[in-house]
């Protein structure tokens, strides 16, 4: 008995490796331009090349707390999660050169299920240029002796290049910088409402997706912003977008020992969105960016829009973000984290 | 309500954050020569050194599948975590340069298990020189209705170094090669027997972890051995035995394209092992690598005993692993793969 267990348990887990290494294989190398050996060793191998310095990122995806599977597309959540470490290597201006996807799912799981997510992380992967380059698998054990009671687990880990000494750093903004941001604030969040807002309505409502822009199911990572920054040597600092405005901001202020003025009506706040939406909404995975005054910052960089929003100040412990209203008013911008699915779907 | 848990939910997860960005601070760089920024920014930043390449590694460990609460200190399953990886750096023979971890614990998990998983794991870490260089952190998801039900995950990540094109892979061995392992076979998988055994006799009884070699609670990567091989150039192919003899070496005829004969008196199986753990368990982290016959391979390598307990042969499919009785006979290995917790706990 245990030993068929066993045995399904093995040959599930080895369905799920050949199944990541042949759409690794069929993918080949990417752009990656260090990637010597892939899966199917105990390590990779790269060979970095000289004159660049190398990032790396680690980003968990964890059903029920960064995506649920009644509500998103499985693509939806391939995708998600390549975006997250992708995201990571934008913000520091670099080139993504490798991913690693360690993958634990439970047995019930369908073979389906998974196929599917690794098509929304495969045409991500694909779009950008980064290789599949190994990773682990695991069977996810049942929650408390409940069958079925198993979760999706992803850990993706990204590798990325960039010149040496030029990736972009949170903790290099000057007081006088002014400070920008790229896309539109509030859409990811503005998403997710819609989706809880109609699963509240009918909770076996199967949520669709159909074509067009979706901030929270598809999220665009801005790897060309990233890049074109340290092309053009002009941004001081910069932070990826994953916890929100007022989140990131603030990490931003601290590595700086900075303080920070946003000006109210200057924010790009998505269509959909509330202003709260704009402020603490995450998972925009827009860049946030300082760059001197006198740089000469264009209102498009890589195909995105950039806005400057504020000015980076010296620090005010008591007053680390401030924001200033059209009549002239200052507030104090409180940090709101980023909602979880777990919690928010029980609201 | 919801949003007094979501302010809980933050909380532990900063408290989680903070505890492990203190134990990084407080170890420093270790002797990585590549690291150049850590925990605190968006990606760590490596510089590496001309001439090297970089290897690269994850590996998950699942409460319940690779450790268990009721029978693993929170040492163990920290110093294992972090083992399976430097194993697979040293089967590269690589210099390991920089670990990341991803840990998702439960909420009700106390802070006091956390630090101790992280004792083990930096000890282990610290032995090596290596440093925590990065992660990611989440809190498990419980089952709603069983508040308490959410486990551990852990992902590792380890990223090593060696000279440019010498890497230890597993398809270079040539047929002819004398196969060699170092240690000994089976301790591991002894080890967990005996935990197992004394769990079936007293369910509830406390596992204690004495002084002395524990090959199962606290398995010593070969890391010194890998190095060693690719200083003296000495070895064709190697491979950590992570799964066990007849896998590992299943893997290694397979990538080299060639098939193996063991002979099964120069095995050198543990005190406590019976044949079938020396050929089948798991978890025994020594490595098998292959040299030629004129190699001059010595008896112990970086302080380990090193064994020639075969030889490969032309690739034969039909009889890809043979064993060499005593008595002249020669017998097909079948592979058997390592048992988890979750299905040998039922047993």
């Amino acid at each position: 008995m245990t030993e068929g267990k066993l045995r399904r348990r093995k040959r599930g887990e080895l369905e799920l490796i050949a199944m990541i290494r042949e759409r690794a294989l069929r993918q080949g190398r990417g752009k990656s331009t260090i990637l010597r050996l892939g899966i199917g060793d105990d390590c990779a191998v790269l060979r970095p090349l000289p004159g660049e310095d190398l990032v790396v990122t680690t980003d968990l995806s964890l059903e029920r707390v960064h995506f649920r599977r009644d509500w998103h597309p499985p693509e939806s959540a391939g995708h998600r999660c390549l975006a997250r470490g992708l995201s990571d290597v934008a913000a520091m201006g670099a080139r993504p050169q490798a991913a690693f996807l360690s993958l634990a799912v439970p047995r019930e799981l369908s073979g389906r299920w998974v196929e599917r997510f690794l098509d929304g992380f495969m045409l991500l992967a694909e779009r950008h240029g980064v290789p599949l380059a190994g990773g682990d698998t695991a069977e996810s054990p049942s929650l408390a002796e409940k069958p079925g009671s198993g979760l999706v687990t992803a850990d993706i880990l990204l590798l990325g290049s960039v010149p040496s000494g030029k990736a972009l750093l949170r903790s290099g903004a000057r007081a006088g910088d002014i400070l920008y941001v790229t896309g539109e604030l509030g859409g990811a969040a503005a998403e997710l409402r819609r989706i809880r807002d109609l699963h509240h309505e009918r909770p076996s409502a199967k949520i669709k997706v159909g074509k067009g822009p979706h901030p929270h199911f598809y999220p665009d990572p801005r790897l060309a912003v990233g890049r074109e920054l340290v092309r053009r040597g002009m941004a001081t600092a910069a932070i990826d977008l994953s916890d929100g405005l007022s989140t990131d901001l603030g990490h931003l202020c601290e590595e700086s020992r900075l303080s920070a003025l946003v000006r109210l009506q200057a924010l790009p706040i998505a269509p959909q969105a509330t202003l709260e939406e704009a402020l603490h909404g995450g998972e925009d995975y827009e860049l946030l960016f300082t760059a001197p005054p006198a740089a000469a910052v264009p209102a498009t960089l890589g195909g995105v829009q950039v806005r400057a929003i504020g000015s980076m100040k010296r620090r005010n412990s008591r007053r680390p973000i401030e924001m200033l209203t059209e009549d002239g008013r200052r507030i104090p911008l409180e940090r709101h984290g980023w909602e979880h699915f777990r919690s928010s779907g029980k609201g």
